[in-house]
């Protein structure tokens, strides 16, 4: 009996299905540490209790992409391990941040499965959500990715496609409780710069570029227990190089955009994104935003912005796509996000 | 006078002597989170708080390697300063599990000491102990190193080569108060397989393998305080190579084989142990394992079972000895240890 | 509106200026592990909550170097992103441990300014000062920094150049509160050398050494918030290297420095220091140290101990300036402060 998991092949998948992922994890302040060691992460809601109490928190959480990483890492053995690509994201929200303490596992299920025409590989799509020790729903997306049949004969299955949003709707961002930004302290922050201060279509140059290491993306992917092969293993792709986790560059890019987004606190909703070109040791990794769009929230002195990061290699500031619309070779990401700011 | 320690040489032991290994230790949520940056850890009772619990424990421990290495760490000044070579261990339990917050500290006593043939060397045996802040031991086990001598021309003490157990009785293995696996949540610990569906004799290929990098290895070995010079310095070896901490390369191989044994949760014996060749940065590792015995214990739902755990440079399952007996030069480390299971 | 930093520039800075530091941090067991894993850092004050409690302190604090890095990283944005050169420090002092759960932030005052001859740069004086959580005063320094001007027709400023004492008085040094080393344990502490083993004039070779990775000095200067370009980015210094932040070599020295100096385990002043030459990645830097003063302290058992810590490239013990007065090219640091010992 073969006791190791191969992962899930494409006719393994059928919508409607349950998957329970796997390996429960308890967040201290040794992964809050790892994620500022890593990242050049200063938004300060994250980086101080006090700051965050002043904002009507208890503590300051886990950051939001580190949340991600660890209810995302879950899912790897199950829905990417046999993956050739992942497609793309959507309708994701943050419904309640994660505290020191928190014990955080994963659920996904199976909402969409489609074969492609060449009957070797099929788009399975999961909605995935992290639970914490309470059950409570911590923050939900919708993913897919093209995966690998491990039996060619196998019959390809009715094709279903969910009816995914294009953007999350405002209105369903969850606003934590208690949240308020009307005493926000922006000489502690970093910048000056309000909700109110930022306009639609405005882009900005983060500027800083971060040249990035094997050690430190394997630590990284480790940290958030994703074991997709690629990351770790010289011999898991023809050309010996390491890939670089996607959420490495998220996690960077996030992180670099603070200069000039310094008061884009929290991070709400991820509406799309896309690992538009692969990563990898001695890329230096750079970020550019663009303001997608505004709107009030109901909490005090809080504004949600709608926002596009985008991470280049090299120093190419509003570098996306090129005249036939296919990405740049240097834009590593493109993400479409909701965060939260001081109006 | 010399302020700084030169080590101890072969003739600077005497059986009876009582080491007290300095630099106490408490360990924190940090020490742990590294730990699981530094290797694709995934033993959920090490991840989760919730899932320790459900086991009976009052939280999630220290990874039981981690809390050797640190242990460990403590005794290289006074024990491998001057070795040549780890020969071996055994008689190693694991006693106590380790949490948050304690401090551990590590005493040594020589128990047997052999002046080699060429009468430049020696063999050294400790029982070292690893206590807590209550003076309790949480773990012991025996070493043997080869240490030079200071002065050649210091004579031969009388050998005295203790007789050590070739494996820990199982009857002597320490059960953690309150451990009972019968509520055991085989979804969450990621693998259905029980200590019954395992049979003497099987062995497993773990499939993944992880290349490993100068940056971590050295993390790693200053986390434990181990300040062996070989691990840091270029100029401590003639090739210029970073020789990696035989203590990596057991948590490396214990990590990737949880794909295959995620339900061998606790560690609780060490029955024998060989670095068979050395490790360096760029070397990619493998594991294999093969059940070498099992055994019922009286805690509900636990049994026990016998692992060698082999650590190979590069994909190479179940490579062990050469026809001359001699470890084939894949090999990187072959261990022999005992792990608490859901029957 | 531009939205990024550009940092500040000589003429933007009067005396008398008051700089509140944006992004305040709040530590825990994550950064002491960081510390530990980064660094061969054994003082076992800074290690064993018990052994801090020994010696009268409520629990281990955070490693007063580490305190010192997350005080300084707050300043880079607005002190010395456009600095050519970190020219000094001094006049600092060690005012409280800082302890897990403490949140930190630090404000700087300009205490003077004085254009350079060639009317492209000026030297800017700030004493910085970090705060925690009650706005007490943990550390405080003076730092001064040769900035660019951003306008090369900007007036001249009036020089005002602070008169800055060569040595912090031992009687200003502030003793931890109920610090009490009459039970101190030299077993544990690693060495049994006591303050009254110590000449003034001594020199100490620390013997071993590191050889340090990019992932290391980048991770470590991150995770105090440091956002200097040139840490971080191929693309920043003409020949693409990264250049190691100066206290990434203070530190390695220091922890380098317990072989010898096991027992000087508080720092509680810096008279003095320059960071000599670059240091990049693969170099393996050494240490040594000489006892430049003694004095007595209020605290029963404590005694101050004034210490120069040498930092080398490569194995040069005694290296520091050569015939002509200037820095050997091997010495990358030279650090004089105070310290703990027990007498």
């Amino acid at each position: 009996m073969v006791k190791t998991n191969k992962g899930r092949f494409f006719e393994d998948y059928t919508v409607g299905d349950v998957l329970t992922h796997a390996v429960p994890r308890t967040v201290s302040g040794g992964e809050r540490a790892l994620y500022h060691a890593l990242y050049p992460a200063r938004h300060a809601l994250y980086s101080s209790d006090v700051f965050a109490q002043r904002c009507g928190l208890p503590a300051s959480p886990l950051d939001d992409m580190a949340a991600f990483h660890v209810v995302f890492g879950k899912t790897v053995p199950d829905v990417s391990l046999n993956a050739v690509a992942n497609l793309g994201y959507g309708e994701g929200r943050w419904l309640l941040p994660v505290y020191v303490d928190d014990t955080l596992r994963s659920v996904s299920e199976v909402i969409g499965v489609k074969q492609n025409s060449n009957g070797k590989t099929g788009v399975v799509y999961v909605r995935t959500r992290g639970l914490n020790q309470r059950d409570e729903t911590v923050l939900e997306y919708v993913r897919w990715v093209m995966v690998r049949k491990g039996n060619p004969d196998a019959p390809a299955p009715e094709s279903i496609v969910p009816s995914l949003a294009a953007v999350v709707d405002p209105s369903a961002l969850a606003i934590p409780a208690g949240l308020d930004f009307s005493a926000y302290d922006f000489d502690l922050s970093g910048e000056p710069h309000r909700w109110g201060d930022y306009e639609i279509g405005e882009q900005i140059d983060h500027v800083d570029g971060v040249t990035v290491e094997e050690a430190e993306h394997m630590m990284a992917t480790r940290l958030w227990q994703n074991t997709a092969k690629v990351h770790f293993d010289v011999n898991a792709r023809p050309d010996g190089s390491r890939l670089i986790y996607g959420g490495h560059v998220i996690s960077m890019a996030r992180a670099l955009s603070f200069n000039g987004l310094a008061n884009a606190q929290m991070v709400v909703g991820l509406n799309a994104g896309a690992h538009a070109n692969p990563c990898l040791s001695g890329d230096t990794i750079y970020a550019w935003s663009e303001v997608l769009d505004k709107a009030e929230t109901s909490a005090p002195g809080v504004g949600a912005i709608r926002l596009r990061l985008v991470a280049t290699k090299g120093h190419k500031p509003f570098a996306l796509r090129g005249e036939d619309g296919k990405y740049q070779t240097e834009v590593l990401l493109d993400l479409d996000y909701w965060a939260l700011m001081p109006t």
